[in-house]
């Protein structure tokens, strides 16, 4: 990869990856969520995942690219750990604590690319991409604040 | 595990292997970094780092436990990644955009865990815990801030 622009498709193809890896996860993360608002909020994040994928296919298409997939190990790692936090602590309140934790992993695996493509859209000139990655990475954010106030008000209490 | 105090402790050994492995490959990172201004953000980075394997030695021995490591395929997963961008990019201006990306997922990786470890300390009641903890997430949010701030005012421009 000589170019910024290779290293941007090359970015673009592993999180897009990552978020086809992260919507065959969510629904088993949020089976396995013993609170109503984490479950809840776990399919809310599923719904918005699929949105985003749309949007990954819609840049692809901008940039007259056939969507494409580049293996990720690092989300592969981090839903490993997910499955293993929920295999070792059976359905008990601690689980939600774990399950929290394993999904913010993501959220911030998520925030980092979504921040260095935005960044690297716009210093390429692609405006119209660059907008659609930085909606993405907003609603990144929210899901991530919105798994740390749960965390805080809810079930790290209840772990405890 | 079946309280989060266990959950809390197999996550701290998880961010205690995954330290020694960050140690481990910022010199790496370092060397390969073109910018002479990221390779001297890296390197305090090392410093940094080696303090924070210290931070969690200490919270080992204020918790009576010997520190032990627990394998964690997320960051294996990030630092494979990080070295398949350094071996595809060549020596040239693109590769340190390249390092910044992969030290900023490294950097979020860790923000999560501290954050969460933090907040489980505090519901632990393990204050002195939490403190060093803090300490260390407020580090991670300031390395990140500076790969941030070279990259959108340095290395982005010279990739392009």
């Amino acid at each position: 990869m000589k170019s910024l622009h290779e290293l941007f498709v090359h970015l673009l193809q592993d999180i897009y990856f990552a978020e086809q890896q992260i919507e065959k996860s969510l629904p088993e993360l949020a089976q396995s969520a013993k609170s109503e608002n984490l479950r809840l909020a776990l399919e809310s994040h599923l719904k918005e995942t699929k949105g985003q994928i749309e949007r990954l296919d819609e840049i692809f298409g901008l940039m007259q690219l056939s969507p494409e997939t580049e293996e990720c190990e690092a989300i592969e790692g981090l839903i490993d750990e997910a499955q293993e936090v929920i295999n070792a602590t059976e359905e008990q309140p601690v689980r939600d604590a774990g399950i929290i934790a394993s999904a913010q992993a993501v959220e911030h695996y998520e925030i980092a690319r979504y921040g260095t493509l935005a960044a690297w859209a716009d210093q390429l000139g692609l405006s119209a991409v660059s907008v659609l990655l930085n909606q993405t990475l907003e609603e990144e954010k929210k899901a991530d604040a919105t798994l740390n106030s749960l965390a805080l008000l809810q079930v790290n209490q209840k772990a405890a």
